[in-house]
């Protein structure tokens, strides 16, 4: 050993018990929150009130599409089991919300030889009038496709849009999320060919006989025509028609239509921080749910989630530093108005929004949490992997975090996407499949877990 | 730097191209392996047999219980895929099973007030004549608890075991192991103390009206009285029933039976290695199924995901190095005799047993593989983590693999499970609801793939 290197090693001494012991610290602090974890766990796995929570949304509240009757009720059951839980504060947030109703009337066929199809309108969708439509349909795979396509080869038809979902992704967002400009934009593009109607391929990696809603939009300088969803089973029926017949007729009839908006409400309640009760970690899933199902998985989960994780703190006698506030977001589908209505009030008020977290992608067993925010930020929630990892939450990817919490970003804020397992959603999503029974109460109890594991981690270390 | 550092560095001069190129073989390596494995999902999540061979399996070959004529049907069904699916060879192995029976006859109720339970016979019980029994019920929680009971308390009375399993464990198989010795032992323990039959709650970790049937064993130094399962919705009537009323008599009828020994197969199928054809590589299911439902989870996804293995493998032109086996077992269920010949074979022929993988947790999401062997093997498989967690591979504990390759071990071979997700196995496992219908086709595409890209990694690496 040369003389220079004894002389550093003296003069590092002092440091090795310093590692030590703020390694030891750190074992400790991880041993404790180790321990609490777990008790977060058992707690909502032995008592927990998330399940039968969501049975009494989705049984008396099902429908419950921004503006109608239903929404209303959800609005006022979440804020009866804020308040039968027992938190500090619990109050509704007005806001206008779109109103669109779909009819009974929904009805589509193929002319000859007959056949019916499966479908519903989509979201937002105008009516084709008492007498629909019947047209020759031509079958397309993208918008491109039918940009590039001479119009009288689209005039007066029906498009059908059946690109199918890629199934090769391994998280299924990412299949709709190349599969879904169809249903967002087909109608548009479409129109501008001179269509008159679109038929838009379920977005569903299955094949079976459920019709998907969704929504889609319309462009004030386009003329508005008719959009239904085909169920995937019938999608192949009508293609494979096509390929043997060269052509097919069909009839397309649907009812709904566009009310004035209503008056509605994001419900939020709180459990006041006490160190830092300006400091705010919003939980979060939103209230309304398309008009099919029971909105069990898109979104009830994540509004059943949000409450128990405030649930699973008071009952452990958690007394949190900063204030812990659940939202359920109203109109997430067909506007997000509310999680705008509540960014907006946010910064009127000059609150300061720590971190948010939405669980907004069913209620399905744990594999981690998307974060968006700074490098920085993000590093501080991955030096907490090792005491999450024991759940099952070892995916962290940095991104998307979940619409209604979106509106909440600025330089400071920590978004935060819950994320479980995502091979069932689409079998679900926006369709009448979407029921309470499509729940597993291990899995739906697994993920409030998640996000009160969290939570208790970002309260109580902050993110700097 | 003093001059001895200098001197030490010109002599390292040459590591640093050294170790780049070994790091540049290992990430070139690393790449060739996820593009390959990257293209194994692809295969089965575009073109995969293996949702359509169970639904065949399921529907034509359910309640294939060892000795029964749908077994048969079974054994004959393994053979035709695999021929059909171009192995290089393919056998029946002659094994001998035993045949215990249903019958339609079983019945249970509470005397008075009448209320019926839902029951069903456990495997291996025998049946309680013509008659039924009728007799009073008491309820323990443990063997312990009847061991420690008089005598008096329990002559002549069905000992009603009722411990549930414990919703706390995070992986429902502990849940499991920690409350099916009621089930497997509790026949035994009840009739030294003189009970003249037992009710055991259904191993399920949800409240629902499904009894879950299961193997039972007797002692025979012990009298043998007939065992039941009954749902965890009537286990829980019949414990609320007994606190209100003090007591309750309970009528039982069971008409199963147990005929002599059936001989009957495992079924194999290979691809020949083409350098090491003597090392095997066994990927495995059981074939045999209780007779509830259609043995989807419990095993026909391991059945067909191993087969999915070799067909997949084949269909990407990859000519493994060593023999790719695949292994339908029979019996694993009540007596694992198929596992056992296996293994008695494989050593009479002085085969050489690489490493064995079996599928035996049902066909939900991948979470990873349970590897028993030796820590030096272990490590090995521990390096491919990284090609293996984008498909959501992220677990590999050590520990049990499955039951009917457990009769392989010995001191060189890697023996693996596969391990999904297992909140919902429970829910399905040895009753009614273990249908196709229960089985996700994405979940059990990607439990295949998983297996695959294991095989191949151990067929192009081995394991030293």
């Amino acid at each position: 050993m040369t003389t220079q290197i004894k002389k550093k090693s003296q003069q590092m001494r002092w440091i090795l018990p310093v590692i030590l012991s703020l390694f030891a610290f750190r074992v400790s602090a991880q041993n404790a929150d180790s321990a609490f974890i777990r008790s977060i766990y058992d707690e909502v796995l032995t008592k927990g009130e998330c399940y039968e929570n969501l049975r009494t949304l989705c049984k008396t509240a099902a429908n419950r599409l921004s503006g109608s009757p239903q929404a209303e009720k959800a609005v006022q059951w979440g804020k009866q089991v804020m308040e039968d839980t027992g938190f500090d504060k619990v109050w509704l947030q007005e806001v206008m919300v779109p109103h669109w109703v779909r009819s009974d009337v929904e009805y589509a066929k193929i002319i000859s030889p007959e056949k019916e199809l499966k479908i519903c309108a989509l979201g937002g969708s105008i009516g084709t009038g008492e007498s629909g439509i019947t047209a020759e349909v031509i079958e397309v795979q993208s918008l491109e496709e039918v940009a590039e396509l001479p119009e009288e080869k689209v005039k007066g038809k029906i498009v059908f849009y059946n690109r199918p979902m890629n199934p090769k992704h391994t998280t299924t967002f990412w299949a709709y999320a190349g599969a879904v400009d169809q249903r967002g934009m087909g109608a548009i593009e479409a129109a501008k060919k001179g269509a008159i109607a679109v038929l838009v391929r379920s977005m569903n990696l299955r094949l079976d006989d459920y019709p998907h809603t969704g929504a889609m939009r319309y462009d004030d300088a386009v003329k508005k025509i008719p959009a239904a969803a085909v169920s995937t089973n019938d999608a192949e029926y009508l293609s494979d028609f096509l390929k043997k017949q060269g052509k097919a007729s069909v009839q397309l009839k649907l009812n709904c239509e566009t009310l004035p908006d209503v008056l509605s409400h994001n419900v939020i309640g709180e459990i006041k921080g006490s160190e830092f009760p300006e400091q705010i970690i919003v939980v979060g899933g939103h209230l309304d749910a398309w008009d099919k199902g029971e909105g069990a998985h898109d979104d009830g989960s994540g509004c059943v989630q949000s409450i128990e994780v405030l649930r699973i703190l008071k009952a452990l006698g958690y007394q949190p530093k900063r204030t812990i506030r659940a939202v359920l977001f109203m109109n997430e589908e067909n506007g997000l108005r509310g999680g705008k209505k509540y960014a907006e009030e946010a910064k009127k008020k000059n609150e300061f929004h720590l971190a948010a977290i939405e669980s907004d992608a069913g209620g399905f067993t744990p594999r981690g949490f998307s974060i968006d925010a700074t490098d920085y930020k993000v590093n501080q929630i991955l030096a907490w992997k090792d005491v999450l990892a024991p759940y099952g939450l070892r995916e962290f990817p940095v991104g998307y975090s979940g619409a209604d919490i979106g509106p909440l970003k600025d330089s400071t804020i920590t978004l935060i996407g819950y994320r479980p397992d995502s091979q069932r959603y689409f079998d679900f999503h926006h369709a009448d499949t979407d029921v309470f029974e499509a729940i597993n109460k291990r899995e739906l109890e697994l993920g409030a877990a998640s996000m009160t594991a969290l939570v208790y981690l970002i309260d109580k270390y902050g993110i700097k």
